[in-house]
């Protein structure tokens, strides 16, 4: 049984903001199953900023896409044909062959999981899945969010953003800073998302906003943007102060070497802590998070947005918007 | 009895390089000894990077000297008269009341200390007491310091980078690589104090001259510098690394704010921790450190230069040298 999967490529590497000649859209025959593999319809696939690295031919924490070859991401799909005894017909699977609307592999490269009641797919694209442990490991491992303590949140209207504030005020933050991109935006993470104050980074100097938001200063900041983010929070820094550096997308499209913060040396006089993380390290903590978020899932005391493209031919403009910041909540595209 | 102290007051904040006009030189009538207070003979007072900060009026982890007083610092002395039966006649007393010839206040501003055969009393400002507890606490407790790691230390040459690169060494790593500003301490680091590799910045970008040293990358740096020894010290990194932030000479008499890094985004895409530190926050480690570099001095395996400038009234340009980087090992001033 042959079927065709629709594609899309990487051809050339992006300086700068990538276009649409970077990418092109395949018709690839797939071979009938072998055995071990299975074949599944892609229901959702995410779009997320890390992808921007890879279309870079220079070494990361995840290996660059192959010109000419089909890019990679999560995704989330059902199994339609199956040569595995362990994934029959019908089971949801989370897996990383993402940009496609079919994927067929080795049973290995999927992971079943249930379907929650309530709960659309796309959040293992999200809140349940990459996204919600990347925000519960920033703040409890990385930056050791204790009982009391002030958070300040950057990109906190994005999906990592979103989950970072509720987990932090679920975990004991007195007060929760988040700032963002719109006022639309911005007024969701009040009231919406629960965070205490919340400003348009686009409104006055970030310094300046920080300085107001949190006149007692803070104590940890989690980092989605760098740049005057980040130079803004060494200023606001307590003592002894932690922060988790998890997305500086402000340098992704960036052709130039950006400055760094000017204050670093505040790094010294208070003891600060600086600390980067990519998610692929930290996957011993799934089991904790994904049992602690299903239960606030569960009972309510989590909520998320999702931003829904429609269509695997609007996949690369997802993914522009996403850099853009176009989007509230997490960027998944529908596949099917 | 009273006798007469020779000061140095801070009589105007720098703004950039200090100069003598900042400073003045008074003599203070002392009165008789109140009850529990001691008369301190100095022979020997310290002068560090850290000073400089002092003489600005901002806030940071050691108060700012007060225009009009007399400045205060480390220094080692014997007393010469006491009204205390914990502090005799002859004692010998590690103390902060430095940048004067004659210290008198109650006997809890002293610690007495002891006589070490052959270890001159200058050693008490530098290898066995500030100077080399901080080398200790950055590589041990701020870096983690692990058997087999590649180290990199700037400012090598200071009195922290030579007690950091035989500790180094004696707590296993493998190879240990730093950087000075002339030609005689670049040799003197490999020669002396055991360091695998030297270059002086100066030569060539420190970026290019700390990848040809290091050809594997390197997992711990001990900062003395900041600048563009952090910036090539975050190109260097291995996956993991740990910078212990400890000195940033280079900004220290700026009068504009120097931009950071430009690498910034490698703390997240390599894992790395930048982790600040002042020495005074730490001081629970010194009973280990001091048994240790105790052990390490008797058995020589541990040695140190001091750069010994005569006389109280050179104090100011002896503090001058230090910051233009003229010493080679730890900057004391004799004063009797």
């Amino acid at each position: 049984m042959t079927a065709v999967s629709t594609q899309i490529q990487l051809v050339a590497r992006p300086v700068g903001w990538p276009t649409h000649d970077d990418f092109r859209t395949v018709a690839v025959e797939l071979p009938a199953l072998a055995d071990g593999e299975v074949r599944v319809n892609n229901e959702f696939m995410s779009v997320d900023p890390y992808m921007r690295g890879r279309m870079n031919d220079v070494k990361s924490y995840t290996p660059p896409f192959v010109l000419g070859e089909t890019m990679t991401g999560g995704a989330i799909g059902r199994v339609i044909a199956s040569a595995s005894d362990e994934l029959p017909v019908g089971t949801v699977v989370l897996h990383q062959l993402g940009w496609r609307d079919i994927a067929q592999a080795d049973a290995a490269n999927f992971r079943a999981v249930p379907e929650l009641p309530g709960v659309p797919l796309s959040a293992y694209l999200g809140i349940l899945g990459m996204t919600g442990l990347t925000a519960y490991v920033g703040l409890m491992e990385i930056a050791g969010l204790a009982n009391g303590e002030t958070v300040f949140i950057s990109g906190a209207a994005g999906a990592v953003g979103t989950a970072a504030g509720q987990i932090a005020r679920l975990k004991g933050a007195s007060r929760v800073i988040g700032s963002a991109g719109t006022a639309e935006k911005v007024a969701l993470l009040t009231e919406k998302y629960g965070y205490d104050a919340a400003f348009n980074y686009k409104d006055a100097p970030v310094r300046q906003q920080l300085a107001d938001a949190a006149p007692g200063g803070i104590d940890v900041y989690f980092d989605n943007v760098g740049g005057d983010h980040l130079e803004a929070a060494l200023d606001a820094f307590n003592d002894g102060g932690r922060a988790a550096l998890c997305g500086a997308i402000v340098s992704y499209n960036s052709t130039e070497r950006t400055p760094g913060p000017d204050n670093m040396a505040n790094i010294i006089t208070r003891g600060l802590s600086l600390k980067g993380f990519t998610i692929g390290k930290y996957l011993q903590h799934f089991p904790a998070f994904s049992a602690e978020m299903g239960s606030w899932l569960s009972e309510g005391k989590v909520v998320f947005d999702e931003t829904v493209v429609d269509g695997l031919d609007n996949s690369i403009d997802a993914f522009l918007d996403l850099m853009r910041g176009a989007n509230i909540g997490k960027m998944v595209v529908r596949i099917s």
